[in-house]
């Protein structure tokens, strides 16, 4: 006998980015603001002055990558318990990409799931971060291999968090948003090369645009079957360099912004940019503060570490190129020879 | 300005249950059974002769409440990632509801989510815990603190694996069965009190309509904020009673029987049920090996106890009761010496 369990459903999970317009945030129960010790000491007291909650704790992690593990996921668990929360009361992501990934997968998990509120305080996670849904930990195997896709109730933008953000970080998030441009759109990017992102009116309209199309790429590929994945624009490229260099010496975007600058050169290879387009792009990397060269010692040992990350499958190497600017190609057939002539380019010494 | 992240969508997570029609199941990938040692030394062998996949591991959890944590979370966790499984690999969990809340929860946080199989080996996690999507683990703050809500891919309830079942544990399944047919289904309360369940076919039949009952009742209510509760019939006043006696001296399902008896007996008080329907319920609960008696040594501490549970919200009780058998009435307001004439009638002595 068979028993067929219908659970065909319209799910609404909709819900506002609100881009320099931080009113009063009103919460029916309780809330927990996770954050880290900087981004508190820094801007706590805004915050606070904005939240309108019957109770409000405050959860700080200590900043940086490595603490995006379970011993941090359970100490925002056990604060909750402590102050049993329940199913009504909320959480708050206050701080950069780790903050708004654990945050996240906290609100997944606590009792099934409970609401939570997004704030993100780098460009970085502003752009990236606010959309998709991707929330997790890392473990000793690798980085968010565990987690879980669930939305935020709301996202607050704020152009005011980022006037304290060191520049590099600040540079970092431009790559993200030169990613997005570069892929799917050429007015975008030619607006680029002539703003100053430095100006609020413009930043604000960059986070705009990148968030709108990561919106519109996500919604068509929730899971990450089709277009989703070209995201991955220079992290193909990214995801070595980092790994090479022990996640210590670039940022995540710095890296990105070489990558992106050798996948340019193997698109050039394949008559996908001419040579202008591709100094265009690198004129506007090294404006904007970030790195385009990368000294390879090994070219050999570089092409073998892109089959260490876990999108890599059956031995093929994805790579997504601009063709031209503001459209894409996604190749998994390109010759190793072709791969190796960039790499070559970028040979030390 | 404000940014609306449209995410209505279709989703489509239907699922068929097979009763005893389990014929070689087909995996994609490589597969991982989840299961206690006691279920795996009784029917692994059978269920392996079942399965057709790349690779097949055993993950086995010591049997019991008290190892559904986090550490045996970390443990299933850790052998996938050991095994470099991917996020097209499954999951299948072979054994109770322990097994089962468990895995199914690490097919949920696992790469954010993988496939995953029921294969439930007790009565009361083949009627129960194959519909539903309730995920978890226990902490020390208590039961279910931590989950998801994740549907399985397929459910398989066999027979077979129930003949090797402790006598108390298969009752323990019956009274989930009774409970269903009196909330909901006067004919399927006469029929049960005729039938032999000990008969495989009769007890498909028990089976067939307990699961398209709770499948309707979730439809209905995914996320218990009405028609779901009434399936905590007998429930409030067996959490007291598995409080008092410290989770050790009835299964789940005995405490639930003897809890169905209580709101019968409050039931009787408020006329929705007259004696010979008490009685009948009681004679059915009782054939069955089920108690149906609890000695109460301290009505006032016993009704306390009521305000422990998470349920029990802003002070308020919530009594599920029939009225008559095969339908229900949600109850928040019954006055408290309505309540203690019932709990005097328990009194020990």
């Amino acid at each position: 006998m068979r028993i067929d369990i219908d659970l065909r459903k319209q799910v609404d999970e909709s819900y506002p980015i609100y881009i320099n317009q931080m009113e009063t945030i009103r919460i029916a129960g309780k809330v927990a603001i996770v954050t880290n010790p900087k981004v508190a000491g820094l801007h706590l007291g805004t915050l606070l002055g904005r939240i309108d909650a019957k109770e409000i704790y405050i959860i700080t992690i200590p900043d940086g990558e490595r603490y995006k593990n379970q011993q941090s996921l359970d100490m925002i668990l056990e604060n909750l318990f402590n102050h049993t929360f329940s199913r009504k009361d909320s959480l708050i992501a206050f701080g950069g990409g780790v903050i708004g990934d654990m945050t996240g997968f906290a609100a997944a998990i606590f009792q099934r799931g409970i609401d939570f509120i997004q704030i993100p305080t780098t460009l970085l996670s502003q752009v990236d971060a606010s959309v998709g849904g991707k929330t997790g930990i890392n473990n000793r195997f690798g980085k968010n291999l565990v987690g879980a896709f669930y939305q935020p109730k709301a996202v607050y933008i704020e152009n005011r968090f980022l006037r304290t953000l060191p520049s590099r970080e600040f540079a970092a998030g431009v790559a993200e948003i030169a990613k997005m441009a570069i892929m799917f759109d050429a007015d975008f990017f030619d607006w680029l090369e002539e703003a100053d992102l430095k100006e609020e009116e413009n930043l604000a309209y960059a986070i705009q645009k990148s968030v709108e199309t990561k919106a519109e790429v996500v919604r068509l590929d929730e899971k990450e079957r089709g277009v989703r994945a070209v995201l991955n624009y220079g992290h193909t490229f990214a995801h070595v360099i980092e790994n090479l260099t022990g996640y210590s010496r670039y940022l995540h975007g710095e890296a990105v912004a070489i990558g992106m600058h050798m996948a340019n050169l193997l698109a050039r290879k394949l008559g996908y940019l001419d040579e202008e387009e591709v100094q265009r792009i690198k004129r506007f990397l090294e404006r904007s503060g970030l790195p385009t060269t990368y000294a390879i010692d090994d070219p050999e040992r570089f092409y073998q570490a892109f089959f260490l990350d876990k999108k890599a499958s059956e031995g093929e190497i994805t790579f997504i190129l601009p063709h031209p600017i503001g459209a894409y190609e996604i190749r998994n057939d390109i010759p190793k020879s072709t791969v190796m002539e960039v790499l070559d380019a970028f040979r030390a010494g």
